[in-house]
This record gives C-alpha cells, structure tokens and sequence, in this order.
C-alpha cells in the first residue's frame, strides 16, 4: 500500500506529520513524501526546513493520498488550479482514499473532488469549503466510502483521520496497536480544542490572529 | 522567551513537531531547531529529511528546552553522554523549564537532571527510565516547577505537554487561543492508546514491533 503525502510551501508541519506517524508505523504501507519538485520546501512558520526527494511527477499511482493544510493550501486554492491540483485530480481515479487534513480540503474543492458532499476542513474555514460546492459540518473526521474522500478537521484532526483510515484498511488490533505506540491518550490540560467549546473571546482572538 | 528544540538522527518526528506546532504558536516566543552540527537530521522512519540551520553550540541560553524521544534518543542515553548531553546539563543551568517527550527523558537522565524526581516516558520504557534514578509515573505530564524539570508520556504526549507549558507561562486564555488554533479536539476512534487500556495482545504486539 503506497500512500503519499504531498508537502508544498507554507503548509502546517502537524497537519502531516500525524498521518505520518500514523501511517508509517503499520506493516506493509509505504509513506512517500512528495512535492512539485524535488528539493526544500519549508513550513508555514519558517522554521521547518524538508528535504523532499520525490516529485508529485514520481508518485503516479498512489493507494491513498493525504493532502495537509497550511496558508499554503489555502494559495493553491485561491490559485485556482496549477501542478499538484492537477496531479490531485488524475492520482484521485485509481486511489482508495484521497484525504485531506485542515484547510487540505480546500485544494481536494478546487481539484472538483468535493461537491455535493458533506466535508470538513478548518472550522475558520467552512465558508471557503462552501465555495467549492462541499456542505461544511463541524465533524472531527467525515468518510465517503462510495466517494473515496474523507477530510479531517483542523491540524491535529490528522491523527485521527489517520488512525480511522488505518482501521478501516488494517483491522481494528492494528489500529490500536499503532495508538498504543505513540501513546495517544490525549489528556488536553484545557477543553478549548472547539469552536464551540471555547470561549468567545478566545475564538475572537485566534480569528484576528489568522486574519479570516 | 527562546524555546530550544535539540534534534539527532532516528528521532520520532511527532514528539517535536507537537510541542514545535503548540510553541511556535506563541506571540514572543522563538522556537529554535538545532542539532549538533547543523545540516541534514533524518527521522527514526528514514523519510523525513531535516535541515537544521542551528548548531547546539550557537543556542547557549534557551529559556525552554524539549528533548524529543525516538531510537535515537535511547542511543543517547545508551552511549553514556556525548556533545547533546553535555549541552543540555550545561544549559539547564539557565533554563526556566527543561523538559522532554516520550524516550527524550533518557537523555534527561543521563545528564543527571531526573535523579530522584517522578517522571514519565513512553511506557515501554519506564524500566530503562529508573536507571537513572527516576521513579516512573504512568502520567501523561509531570511538572517539578521546582527543580524545572518537566516529562511527558510516548510521542503524542507532548502537545498535552507544550499546552501546559504554554498555560503556565503565557496564561490559560493564551494556551485556549493555541489549542483552538490547531483545533486539538481530540476524538481517537479507538481508546487503546495507554497500557492500562489497549487489550494485552495489542500491547504485546507492540512490545515485539519495537523490540522492547
């Protein structure tokens, strides 16, 4: 099972780096790490610097592809099309899964993978996914089956995303196994992971931060 | 407020980039990626391809320290010392909180900062731990303001971790602002991710995966 995650610049380190932990962890499946061409590509922050060995050009045929999220994701949307949508779109015929993660589904949208379906993406982001004729729901993880689509909510929604594909294609022992190793029993020290559990005044900040 | 985050080959890449998403998140702090020569760190998979622009030598004086876990942190632990333990012993001197994720805390114990403290790590590991005089705590995060050690439990643990430190140094609304931001909600669809939960053949499973 080969499954690729497509980096690109200005994307959420966590946002992919869950499904990969995730993902390479089971027996058997084979992470590849891709972007539009070989080399560097750096993180929304700056700080994070990738050496990418795969172009998307390499990665023809991939079973399950997760696309991740990140002001970069959001560019390419607003580009409108351009080489990894486009990659996007023909990769989707022959896939098992084509996911997203965060504002990942924006690209998934402006690739034509999402309408009519009901999808999730970043909560500050439900109405750029409108756009894109995909109905927003406030869900962690939403699958498709019959559409081969499944999105995840905002950043760290990926691990579980991830853990839900897992179990799905691998069976539930291995699932838990895989969770059992990286020890994901989230204990959060605050219950404001929502936006409609948080405070207003904390949602109005982290809103004015992100400029949506 | 300088965070220092010390990478090394065959680390676990979410045991930093959780605590990297969390951090870097904040308005004032800086998060700096180093290593003990600048260059390229590959993750424990192989797949992940680092750059690290700063060498442990030009970060003297962090206020925060996270020690990521993976193999390659129990390598360390193993070799008795080397350039990252003798840095971390040396500018713990100066920190306000030293701190570590999953099997990072061998590398905490070897440069004798854990001696006679309760702490955690990846649960695999809680034997290896006590050798160094800690006593191991199946909790997910241990906070010793006093002696500014803090530990966190396997690979996820450490954003639980970061949230906490962010809490306790930028304030509750702060560390609510970043947990909505990266929309930490979490809702595994399996509850297996703790020893005391995961049925006995998935734990033993992992045992033998990981060679412990």
């Amino acid at each position: 099972v080969q499954i690729a995650i497509p980096l690109f610049p200005r994307l959420t380190a966590l946002d992919f780096i869950g499904p990969y932990q995730v993902l390479s962890a089971v027996p058997g499946v084979e992470v590849v790490l891709c972007a539009e061409q070989a080399g560097r590509v750096d993180d929304d922050q700056g700080l994070l610097h990738l050496d990418v060995e795969r172009s998307l050009a390499e990665v023809c045929t991939p079973d399950v592809i997760v696309v991740p999220g990140g002001p970069g994701a959001r560019e390419i949307a607003a580009d409108g099309g351009g080489v990894l949508v486009d990659w996007l779109a023909a990769a989707h015929a022959t896939t098992t899964w084509t996911t997203s993660v965060c504002t990942g589904a924006l690209v998934l949208g402006v690739a034509g993978l999402l309408d009519g379906l009901v999808a999730t993406t970043h909560w500050a982001y439900y109405d750029e996914l409108a756009r894109y004729g995909a109905e927003p729901t406030p869900e962690r993880v939403v699958m498709h089956p019959a559409a081969r689509i499944a999105t995840a909510a905002g950043v760290s929604a990926g691990i579980d995303l991830a853990l839900t594909l897992v179990g799905s294609a691998f069976g539930t022992e291995v699932a838990q196994a895989v969770q059992l190793g990286i020890e994901y029993d989230p204990q959060p020290p605050f219950d404001a992971g929502s936006p409609l559990k948080a405070p207003a005044d904390v949602r109005q900040l982290v809103l004015d931060v992100m400029g949506a």
